[in-house]
């Protein structure tokens, strides 16, 4: 299939299926924002849940925070945010639309050819005011990042935890960007939800742990179920690199249109912890026990975005059969575990299904459906990434057995209803959540 | 001890082992908005996760949504907000200070006693423009309330999950409000996180499933380990009840600081859908499939703050005694569920302990500690809540145990480490999982 008819049946899939769709619709929607549904949402709770666990439970020296989205406006001022967080701007003199100048050639309008002003600046941190009075004292903005809140707090939560370099604090929540050009459905969106480490070491080993940490994130996307034929690492070249970054690596995806970064992976170098020390007169720094000196630690950055991955996660795991749409989601991410079905909706049947759902519900993600023909239902489980489904049917009555089918193979077999819990989650773990045979 | 006082220990205590904080503190701060460092975070984890579990994947007929903070500007002139979600202000002419209009006395200013302003009319929502041009067109608004985003995409997601009523859809994020007196630490907040149930209901069945949901609600505080003697539910009467609400029902907590709310249950009858359909244009129904006929759901909302529980289990939890201060969290609800210590920084206590911490770590949060004697460390344990601390010493490299220490009781009892993630988690879910002896 074409990569664009592709792009847009998976559009066209979430809107129908209320995975995720542009907000506020009924009233003509608004440019750029976006509203999850029951799939949608669970999908997202299994993404920010796995890299929570990856990345802070699973180091001891990673904590986490979850700091303000409205800051302190000097935090802007110290990060440079405030003057140089910027794009350049032209308006056409005719026709009145605005463009990026650095995304057209600026000899005349693209739209009607009329005639372009010079570029101007224009900042990507939304403004607003807190208190009752709309005056430039109490003017704050939205964070476009959520790293500089972990830069502020540093000292607070490095002492509060009794730190010891190095020291990881990673924060999950949502930023916000003017982007004067949003688009790619949720690639690109003014308001989105980031993933940030900030991973503070001794200066002197700032390339060792760059490295480790390119090579960790990198299997992480591996880990979740993604095609690793679609991934690779790109370094900056000495020309794109952002004026604080010593080296930057983007890890890409091969998206329907085209390879783009999901995540950058930055040595930030002394820069972060010494602008701030700088602007708001504290000192910054960490004792070295062996060197008995006071050392501005460096920043190892891992920084990526919830919508973006959930983007590669659906590309990603997108099929069309000639019988059937399937998202084969790796069994930990699916938004539904399990579907637990009637053979039809009759009793017993019905009064068996509704107690095994109850039974499951304490420890999965379940749906229940007994509308339509089992075929139909199957197809509609697929399209929604299942990877189990359950059947009562007349044999269950007897033997207290189900079939459980798989999705990808479409293969059954009978369990007992007995210990169903456990094997589910046993397969979940396995190597083969999945089995072919 | 003095209510005004152990507040304060609890506040000291949170900015200490850096739980929650104000933010952009190293620039003085910011009036209102707070930071949660690692124990506050995931604090807040379990408390919106046992919340999800609860009211989502606990119920067939409950989903989830995750809808944007910046919506279409239309969407606060039809819910009444851009009108009438107002406080009324006065200044004084002399010292210019402000007040709330509701809440002094308006013969003379009570910082000065210089002559006030007539009250004005203040609207709480922030606002901000989208798009490069700061004119009225481009003006949009922080939401106030995660539910009008649930109203507007009812139809998307009723559908979208082939639903039936009684249909509840649920979201937890966060909402803004210019609050102009906040305060009581991080009771109010202009910045704060909602969990908000939007049940949509048969009008001749709103009255069952308002009674249904309060129960439900209040029997919620009490699973996660909240003091019942220190709850309470209080029916508005009929002059407090909001223009749009048929009844409601606060559950109340008893803070240092009083009674105060902490949940609103409200029967908000059809209004919600009804002034949506009109200003949308859209028929916002539901098929009787028995009566034949369009129904305009009724809406029972269950709506509290994630931030708001914190401090409930916070101050639930606290407790001081001669020798140490406790935070008794339900395990379920503790930030660190288990704590490894080997008894000396020494080989080859390390070893085993360390290898014991990365066993467990797939399982619980686990902190790992080595530093100062072991009844600082339980001490420090204690002041986090965490129920189970693990001590190595020499036995255990001759027998395979270790001593579990149990937070509430301090009594020790040694249990083999072959099967202790199992034992930890049966412990966890067991009627009594601070065993006192």
């Amino acid at each position: 299939m074409e990569q664009a008819n592709l792009f847009q049946e998976i559009v066209s899939l979430c809107k129908r299926r209320a995975v995720v769709f542009p907000s506020s619709e009924i009233y003509g929607g608004i440019n750029s924002c976006w509203d999850y549904g029951p799939l949608g949402v669970e999908l997202r709770r299994n993404l920010k849940d796995l890299w929570w666990k990856a990345v802070v439970q699973g180091h001891r020296n990673v904590v986490g925070a979850d700091t303000s989205i409205i800051m302190h406006p000097e935090v802007w001022v110290a990060s440079g945010h405030r003057d140089h967080f910027t794009d350049p701007l032209v308006d056409c003199k005719s026709c009145k639309q605005r463009f990026r100048a650095d995304q057209i050639d600026l000899t005349k309008c693209p739209e009607c050819g009329g005639q372009l002003t010079e570029p101007r600046s224009f900042n990507l941190m939304f403004k607003t005011y807190m208190g009752p009075v709309e005056d430039d004292a109490a003017q704050v903005f939205l964070r476009p990042e959520t790293a500089q809140g972990i830069f502020v707090d540093f000292e607070t939560i490095f002492n509060g935890s009794r730190g010891k370099l190095p020291f990881g604090i990673a924060q999950i929540g949502k930023s916000f960007r003017n982007e004067v050009s949003p688009g790619n459905f949720i690639f690109r969106s003014r308001e989105f939800e980031q993933m940030e480490l900030e991973f503070f070491v001794d200066p002197s080993t700032e390339d060792f742990w760059f490295d480790k940490w390119v090579k960790e994130r990198l299997e992480w996307y591996v880990s979740i179920g993604i095609n690793p034929e679609r991934l690779r690492t790109r370094p900056h070249g000495p020309d794109e690199l952002a004026h604080y970054a010593k080296a930057c690596v983007d890890i890409e995806y091969l998206f329907p249109f085209g390879w783009k970064e999901i995540e950058g992976i930055a040595n930030r170098g002394q820069f972060d912890l010494q602008v701030h020390a700088r602007s708001s007169g504290k000192q910054l720094v960490v004792f070295d026990q062996v060197r008995e000196e006071n050392v501005v630690p460096s920043v190892i950055e891992s920084s990526s975005g919830v919508d973006r991955i959930l983007l590669v996660a659906l590309v990603d795991a997108y099929e069309k059969e000639a019988e059937r749409s399937v998202l084969r989601f790796h069994p930990t991410l699916a938004p539904t575990k399990v579907a637990v079905l009637p053979l039809m909706r009759k009793e017993p049947l019905v009064e068996k299904a509704v107690s095994l759902e109850e039974e499951l519900r304490g420890s999965f993600t379940v749906e229940y459906d007994d509308a339509g023909s089992i075929g139909r239902r199957y197809r509609r489980q697929d399209e929604s990434g299942t990877p189990y489904c359950l059947t009562v049917d007349y044999q269950s009555l007897e033997d207290d057995t189900v079939t459980i089918r798989f999705r990808d193979s479409m293969r059954q077999e009978r369990l007992p209803v007995k210990g169903l819990t456990g094997r589910i989650s046993e397969l979940m773990k396995s190597r083969e959540p999945m089995p072919v045979e």
